[in-house]
């Protein structure tokens, strides 16, 4: 059980998003931007960075919620998904991916321990500054919703067939949809 | 030195806020509904559980500018910030307070810690759901911010007066001026 009243049939991020939808309006425009508007890096790479930061922090919801919509970017491959959360430096993922899944990996347990060597890593693997500042920007935003999601303790279906039928939606309408359009399908 | 080129003369998190006004913008809302905006806790009591969770993660830059901008909401009692930074319970605050701060301090660390007693407590010594709800997605915000700042290695002024002087402009005016009104002083 949650620990406020939370809205019935939304899980995870949507049931406190929905008790507070002032603070959900910039959540959910803050994600639109890094992981689903215009970008040098793709949406499945971005969304990997969420799910493997989310992973890490061990937050069930966000990591499976945020696999679905990753694997869905990439054609369905939901193997690939789940090597990436087990170890990024085997993944069938660019090297330049890998060195930003460093500094994402990191940040998520302190932004101290990100070093010149791994920011280096990262550009000589093509990595821009925008990639690197929204890499450390995705992962800090992801330690939020981890924190969010779990922090008030909210319910997570348990179904994987959850998570695959919200990915389209989400990949396709954003993730603005609940708070800024009434009438589209709600929120993440 | 920050891990990418930054404007010079915008220390902490404003540096990156300038590089990416795009997502500073979300950001800086958020802090306003959480920190500035109406509330039921003061504006004092928010930026001390910013201050708190800060002080936890080890960000300087946050920790030093939120507890001056709380100092100033509390009269200008910067040894009362020390103190909660040091150990909350034995702070001159209030039990709900105290209350709110253990939720803040566990979201911190993982939101999995938070018990259902940590949240009866606060209840009990009076706090609301919407004041259990924004204790958590403050600390939240504030892993998101103490690792935005520490994952790109910003600097920081190191005289305290530069905070002090900063406060009360920031109380005064919020945390939207940099990336809503171009007109209006900057930022944090």
């Amino acid at each position: 059980m949650a620990h406020i009243p939370l809205p019935d049939g939304l899980p995870g991020i949507r049931g406190p998003m929905a008790f507070r939808p002032e603070t959900a309006k910039p959540l959910n425009e803050l994600a639109n931007i890094l992981l689903h508007g215009p970008h040098s890096l793709t949406p499945g790479e971005r969304e990997l960075i969420a799910t493997f930061v989310s992973a890490e922090n061990e937050c069930r919801f966000c990591q499976t919620v945020h696999g679905a919509i990753a694997a869905h970017h990439l054609g369905g491959d939901e193997a690939l998904v789940q090597q990436v959360k087990a170890d990024p430096e085997t993944a069938a993922i660019s090297p330049k991916l890998k060195a930003l899944l460093v500094i994402a990996g990191k940040t998520a347990e302190s932004g101290k321990l990100v070093t010149a060597e791994d920011v280096a890593r990262a550009r000589r693997e093509g990595a821009t500054d925008l990639e690197i500042h929204d890499t450390v920007l995705i992962a800090a935003f992801f330690c939020l919703c981890n924190r969010y999601v779990d922090g008030l303790a909210t319910s997570m279906p348990e179904s994987a067939d959850y998570y695959r039928e919200r990915a389209p939606l989400v990949a396709q309408f954003g993730y603005t949809m609940s708070t800024s359009a009434p009438a589209a399908p709600g929120g993440r």
